[in-house]
């Protein structure tokens, strides 16, 4: 089967890009290198702008659409990353934007998106439909959507995070990366299998979240039965996005997934040891390694640190309990 | 008068150091431009090895001593991220460590040192006298002392950071860089005016410890009359060291004070939006520009964000305080 994406895509994403993101750090620490058993280096775009990897393939979509669509003005969903990337996409390129937000997501993505001059939609994720209210709004209002994951140009956008990271450690062995819509597992498989074909690239979902592990292990786009509760609240899909689905049912090594005790443990680890504000969602895959959900592997880990879009008093409670607890990860 | 280090001892430092450090991030946001009115950008020393830039000046100076003086060991006071250093570079050249920390040291700091193998010895900072204890140590067990800023060395490794940071920006007009016993503002100073002659170095002190402020103003080292209290535990010195304040007297075009309020919400920031982790000390110059403590300026500011070694009980106990009270910076 033919992918919708290619490591082309991705390197023609890379050069649109170049003077507009923020190549950002690799960070590691010997006590991660200790507690792992491994040396593992985490690709840090939680201090991408915008807090998150979403600029990337926002962005990367945007910019590509007509200048008559972008008068009118753009329109996407999102659990407050992809909204802030959409905000600051349009912003640069002089689009008005609206961005359809559940009403339970973290305040810090909410503000971030309307400081940034977006339009906030608010609806109920338990009641309501989502991508119903985007299709309603965008052709009431002539909007053009720009999908958070199922979009080639969004998926490509994304892969420019691991192309950096594999461009900085060209000895990664295993890749590790958060799933949630699909997106950056897809441009990140793309990717580092064309640069470094012996690579393992292993997606990692929150427990209850784990919609493309059903999937792959039913050999097809699987919905989960019920709305997923998790700590990771970038990370709630309920079924994989179509496009990233056919990337990532063909190229993902593995899938594995990780607990809220273990994701919050992740944090306050990152907090600790990397100096670093990571989000539930941005740390599942540093979750992973620190559980030791991989098989120990010869050879240095990447980690996708994909975002630190937390409020500070949810930090603060997240990590406190971890602490009062005593949760630790199971197999650590 | 001729200075204790010039900008050639910088430049040495700097290429002994290049496979030892980190070449840590420069990190910036839209929001802090908005907040002060001008574009920020922050060397994120809190990403260096052993979470500050004191593994630039501990390892300059312990790689500088003779091979039979490594054999005996070396020994340094600290209040904490010194010590970490220093026992991070001891391990790196296979000498003994020890350190010399006070007992309410952060528990971080103390637990880093000692998990880089350093051998802890504790004192009172209200009774003890850490240089006497230090000599003493020193003395009977045949050992080198690495100073945490009075020295060539030190200063010339710290100064390594700031070189970083106007190579990455060129164009910063003013740069803020802490003052404890002053040896990151001088080798910061010694560099910043030699590559940019018109460029404004402003140190930052925390209100009750401004040693060297008080120091200028009496046009000599003047100690203070109390053990400073401030919440920037690396910065509570009550004289400024004499090498660094040859070089600070002579350089500095102005020192600035903030208060511990200043300090924490300045933590309270960075956590939001810069997703750093930085420990009080390592505030203050980013809390004297949120804090509009520098006259406003055309141009570029450079903030030398230190160090990240805070305990997170304790930040979660200072930045909780901070919104409790909706402390805000006095002139915000």
């Amino acid at each position: 089967m033919t992918l919708p994406i290619g490591p082309d895509d991705v390197l023609d994403a890379a050069t649109r890009l170049a003077s507009i993101v923020v190549r950002t750090p690799v960070i590691f620490s010997p006590a991660l290198d200790d507690a792992t058993g491994q040396p593992v280096v985490c690709k840090a775009e939680n201090l991408q702008r915008t807090g998150s990897f979403k600029f990337r393939g926002a962005f990367n979509h945007a910019v590509s659409l007509p200048a008559e669509a972008l008068v009118h003005g753009i329109i996407g969903a999102s659990s407050g990353n992809h909204a802030q990337a959409l905000a600051l996409a349009s912003q640069l390129l002089g689009a008005p934007c609206t961005v359809v937000i559940p009403n339970d997501a973290p305040k810090a993505k909410v503000e971030g998106a309307i400081a940034l001059g977006a339009q906030i939609v608010t609806y109920d994720r338990r009641t309501g439909d989502r991508d119903a209210l985007v299709s309603e709004l965008a052709d009431r209002l002539n909007l053009s959507v720009v999908p958070s994951a199922n979009s080639l140009r969004v998926m490509a956008g994304a892969g420019t995070a691991a192309l950096e990271l594999l461009t900085d450690h060209p000895d990664i062995t295993t890749l590790l990366v958060p799933v949630g819509g699909g997106g950056l597992a897809a441009g990140t498989a793309v990717i580092a299998k064309h640069l470094r074909p012996g690579i393992r690239v292993i997606g990692v979902e929150p427990h209850t979240a784990a919609d493309t592990l059903a999937s792959l292990r039913a050999g097809r786009r699987t919905p989960l039965q019920e709305v997923p509760l998790t700590v990771a609240d970038g990370l709630g899909h309920t079924i994989p996005s179509e496009l990233p689905w056919q990337v990532n049912a063909t190229l993902l090594d593995d899938v594995v997934t990780v607990t809220d005790p273990e994701i919050t443990f992740a944090m306050g680890y990152a907090f600790q040891h990397l100096k670093c504000v990571v989000e539930p969602s941005g740390a599942v895959a540093l979750a992973a390694v620190l559980a030791h959900r991989i098989d120990s592997a010869d050879g240095k880990v990447g980690v996708m640190v994909s975002g630190g879009g937390v409020d500070l008093p949810v930090f603060h409670d997240l990590t406190s309990n971890a602490r009062t607890r005593k949760v630790m990860p199971a197999h650590a």
